[in-house]
């Protein structure tokens, strides 16, 4: 027992984890032993999903199976649907309704009430939410558009389905694989913060949605999830004030604000996933006609790389990426739900495999001699 | 930063805090310099809450103030009330319902929005999802029973008005008081998980309803809020099996099985709250011709006392306390919600105030260099 005050949690190894290695130096990302580069390229979000919960890489028969049972949750209960419609109405900010309604998943869940540690049950409630989701996010936004909800389509993969279900028209396949590459590239990235709290949630034998339902909360604060919708409204920004990418930039910095989208905690050269979605921004603008979003994001790269010596993280190539597909600006962040929900699920299913109560320490500094005085004296 | 392992964060110090302390060795309980025997005796539970949340007890004028604000705001919007029947028809878990409406409160609140760290906004917040939790637990309950909800009163106190939405009559003097010491003895205890999760999800800038949700999802877990059911439920047991409450306790642990309610983590000695609720258990069995209750406690307390020097804890002497004021078993831990929920309040305006992200390290075990091959060769 230490008497140092950690605040942040700084450095303190809390858990041993199989799911993702992060090499911050060598700009290394691995889920379960494959490089992300490797994963992106040559694997669907449905096959990392598969990796992530269990531990390797599906054969086409154990694919084929997973991606059936998936497409068939897909449908929302009666229940779910009115919650959404009525949270749409009342406006809420997106990412609180997410949380809300994942919560209210569980009253639909055949497996609620099971022990919450029967791994069985925890992969069909996790495919569940994990189905679930892109269905009441799409349903979510068409209705705040004034747009009728679209029933899903068990024909199309995980992320064809969601932009079919968000714009109402199946998706070309360089618009499919995109987004499904973001997906991977977004799925796990070590013990983050709402990562973390999904765990210390599971660590009281809490279920699956209530843990589930902690990191969305967790990632809705804007030190965690909110930056790809803060670097969209600056590209928003830029594109609107007429200057030159450089010239915004600059002016920028020497008003006292940042540029979003750069540096990261665990970074310190170019965060992988930035490097693989720059790319595939590039080949999304060529295709539909609008590569200035690319052209700005590489010119305020090599600008902010070579006076600040800052490298571009995730968010900085998703939000253009995101753009280009007609995903509204405030959705991102429950995008980044959407598919970090494969990780959260994965490690709490590590959590319950080895189990111990999350509780740390606090130190009271306050009085301890006070009495209660009769109210009409205080 | 060190290479220890440190699963559960024992001895982990996370937090300064100036709301509670604990003396696990001498049996203390201390809310903001005042010991717990004091405030249960002497002051109410929206005094408990001021004193969390502002620092101080308050002046006649500002408790009648708060007071107020409190009951004003104890009604459901329409969507919440809709969102209830539906939980409640659906025969969701009542702690699964209660983390689903808190978190749907948000959508309704005037301050969703507002900068998360803003404390007046948090302050409004604060007692705005306070108010709510007994509304809206009272009418999940009754709903479940096939009775109509029943609508707040402004003119009781927070649990008077609770136990009148709960049972539909105004309860008397003794039941209030006895309620009310309950919530006071509930309402804070240190950095507990829950309370941990709260602040974990408010590090990152999230805010008070995505907090609060945390904190529910994680108290509903066994190894934490759930203990004063499983208490009830022993003690049914032993009600129903005709025996002597000492022959219970030694059939019941002869055949392996351990007795609810006894140890703490933190308590080498007597729990405060359990002292306190003993007395309060006794003085209602007698109230209400049903003595045996608390006989039966007594009885094993002493038996477990001698046979392996375990002191009941606070879950001991609350369930027979709920039993006794008709209140059903499987909201006994909601109802420790509606009263903790001003302590997750306090610590996560505690975090805001010094903020720094929540975010501990994981260690890598698993492989590295492993490389995807073609479905087909899998």
């Amino acid at each position: 027992m230490t008497e140092e005050l950690q605040k942040g949690l700084e450095g303190v190894l809390v858990a041993e984890s199989s799911l993702s290695y992060i090499g911050g130096d060598t700009g290394e990302l691995v889920y379960c032993g494959y490089s992300i580069d490797d994963l992106a390229r040559n694997a669907s979000f449905e096959e990392v999903l598969y990796l992530l919960w269990h531990g390797e890489l599906p054969t086409a028969e154990e694919l084929a199976t997973f991606e059936s049972a998936m497409a068939e949750e897909r449908h929302l209960d009666d229940g779910v649907s009115e919650l959404v419609r009525e949270l749409a109405e009342a406006d809420e900010e997106p990412m609180a309704a997410l949380r809300t309604i994942v919560s209210s998943f569980s009253a639909y869940d055949p497996d609620t009430g099971a022990d919450p540690t029967d791994e069985a049950a925890n992969f069909r409630k996790g495919r569940r939410i994990t189905a679930k989701i892109p269905t009441a996010l799409a349903a979510f936004s068409r209705i705040r558009d004034g747009d009728d909800p679209i029933d899903p389509r068990e024909d199309l993969g995980h992320a064809a389905n969601f932009l079919y279900m968000l714009n109402g028209e199946e998706p070309d396949e360089v618009l499919a694989e995109t987004f499904d590459m973001s997906l991977v590239l977004h799925a796990d990235h070590g013990l983050n913060a709402s990562t973390f709290s999904a765990t210390v949630t599971a660590s009281t034998l809490s279920d699956l949605h209530a843990s589930v339902t902690s990191a969305i909360g967790t990632l809705s604060g804007s030190l965690h999830g909110g930056a790809n919708q803060d670097v969209m409204e600056a590209l928003l920004e830029l594109d609107e004030s007429g200057k030159e990418p450089v010239e915004w930039a600059r002016d920028r910095l020497e008003s006292g604000n940042r540029v979003p989208g750069f540096g990261h905690r665990v970074y310190s050269v170019m965060d992988p996933r930035a490097r693989i979605l720059s790319e595939e921004s590039e080949t999304l603008g060529e295709a539909a006609g609008t590569p200035h979003w690319h052209d700005y994001s590489v010119a305020i790269e090599e600008f902010l790389g070579e006076e600040r010596g800052l490298a571009p993280n995730v968010d900085f190539y998703s939000a253009s990426t995101y753009y280009q597909m007609g995903i509204p600006v405030d959705i991102y962040t429950p995008i980044f739900a959407m598919s970090r929900v494969g990780g959260w699920i994965a490690h709490v299913l590590e959590q319950y495999d080895d189990n111990r109560l999350i509780r740390p320490r606090s130190r009271y500094v306050g009085p301890r001699d006070l009495t209660v005085s009769p109210i009409e004296e205080r």
